[in-house]
């Protein structure tokens, strides 16, 4: 069996190549595909990696073949840089999903489909705590272009066509390495540019309310979602991710208690409307019950999200 | 300006054309655009009937151009149809309309872009009544793509693109002429045919219920709905039209109040697995209070209804 990791070069196609190494699963090979070269970071014989662009013309039909049985779509766009580049954004997050959908539908043998959704497909007025029933309603190209993919791997899981499940993702922090072009790359970067020793600037008011998870407990959710049955589901394969709810000024007294008050000092509050809006958006809280009810695992304190990526610091030099 | 309504040879499309022109609304040219040959039933010297497929490649660029002000797009594969014929119903209902969108964006004059959503987004386990904050979880093709259309239209709008509006249209009943490949078809049969003298069979069970608007009612809506201020609609441009909730039996003791018991002897009861699955997933009630609010019209009682096919009939002939 052939597992297929799109967006396999990034954070979480990388931590999740491993995890998967690492766990019980049986498969023959693990295909790593991005634009840019993705990295087999383990020397395990089963990894291959590929540098291929899916939007290209018969991409996804050229990578998805009867060896596949389980994809892990995580290629995207992510929110500020879809608002920036709106043809991208659709071509990589709409069409690219789809391409991948019909190459599955084509092959007639149920692949196990595994959407990374988003928390950003809520936006504008919504509820003190947001479930599975709360409305999509995105304030952003980003949110709609999620939204839509959860549609579509629904449907073609509907009609049989694919083995689907769609997990929306809240932020995840702390993500090591640069910031990206996420509207949300911020939360990483308050806690991660300060234990570098770097300035960082935080775009939004401290009492900001936000939804988060940690690396890996993410990566810990993506194998049991991916290996649970699919009738675990129901008729709607839709789960958010479980979630703690934070504001940033609590972020940063767990970052003065885990470090000390100068290196929570280096962050400097500049406010920036594009991101402030994008960011208010989205949910400030959220329900976990379905998805606790499904055995995905939640995070406990925001000190671990401090620790877990203090780790992460010492592994990786 | 000129007015395009896409699916102008279909029953909306040309009751529509009759009523704009009849309409306060300033315009010199209304183009009706069909893959059938649209009719001009009226003689009227502003409408232009165009036979086009606005899925090849670059029908949707050639017909909206820089005198196009307004776009009424009902165009579209219905429920079962699309149900049938996936590739179709994706190619119609979501291309056309992506086409569509990118032919007003590339004007950069923000045409008004009318909708033609549908209940049909609604499924699956549902509250007693369905309103704007109710989650879409479509249990078909169809309301998957409309529900991806609605996503479209608002994140278009969002962006200044396109001065766009979403209509969820209920089951438009009574339809003359003769069924359609709409799951919801037999609920215009099952009041017509009897009236024609006819036999019709209802697929479901007695105690359904569905949720309905006249066409009269549905036209006049659209045209309200198209002449409303944008900045009406708040942050999020989707509305279900008012739709009164009835039961089938309920459907049936007005037809023969309205006309006899013989009339209504001639609706038969067979069970249609198919129909059944995708019409009860649709809501039974709904709350119109949104659309009331922005001024939309609601029908009164159902006994109305038959006796506006009754007027038409009269009329046609």
């Amino acid at each position: 069996m052939q597992i297929i990791i799109t967006g396999g070069a990034g954070f979480l196609g990388q931590h999740l190549s491993k995890a998967l190494l690492r766990s019980d699963l049986k498969f023959d090979e693990l295909v790593l595909i991005d634009v840019v070269q993705p990295l087999n970071s383990t020397g395990d014989l089963r990894v291959v990696c590929q540098k291929k662009d899916l939007s290209d013309a018969g991409a996804a039909d050229s990578v998805i073949t009867a060896k596949t049985g389980m994809v892990f779509h995580l290629a995207a766009i992510v929110s500020s840089h879809a608002e920036k580049d709106f043809d991208l954004g659709w071509k990589v997050n709409l069409d690219i999903t789809r391409n991948l959908l019909e190459a599955c539908r084509a092959l007639g043998t149920g692949i196990r489909f595994i959407f990374a959704g988003s928390l950003a497909v809520f936006g504008g007025v919504l509820p003190p705590t947001v479930d599975e029933r709360t409305v999509t309603t995105p304030h952003s190209s980003y949110g709609a272009q999620k939204a839509i993919g959860e549609l579509l791997v629904n449907d073609y899981s509907r009609k049989g066509f694919i083995d689907g499940r769609v997990f929306r993702l809240p932020t995840v922090c702390v993500r090591p390495g640069r910031p990206n072009l996420a509207a949300s790359s911020f939360l990483s970067s308050i806690v991660r540019e300060p234990i570098n020793g770097e300035e960082a600037i935080c775009p939004v008011a401290p009492d900001l309310s936000v939804v988060l998870s940690s690396p890996d407990t993410v990566i810990r959710n993506f194998i049991h979602g991916a290996t649970l049955d699919g009738k675990a589901f129901g008729e709607w394969r839709t789960v958010n991710f479980p979630a703690i709810a934070i504001t940033v000024e609590e972020m940063l007294t767990s970052l003065e208690k885990m470090t000390d008050k100068k290196t929570r000092a280096k962050v400097k509050f500049k406010h920036d409307e594009t991101i402030s809006r994008i960011v208010t958006s989205w949910p400030g809280a959220m329900n976990n019950a379905l998805a606790v009810k499904l055995g995905f695992q939640e995070d406990k304190t925001f000190d671990d999200f401090i620790l877990q990526y203090q780790e992460y610091k010492k592994q990786d030099t």
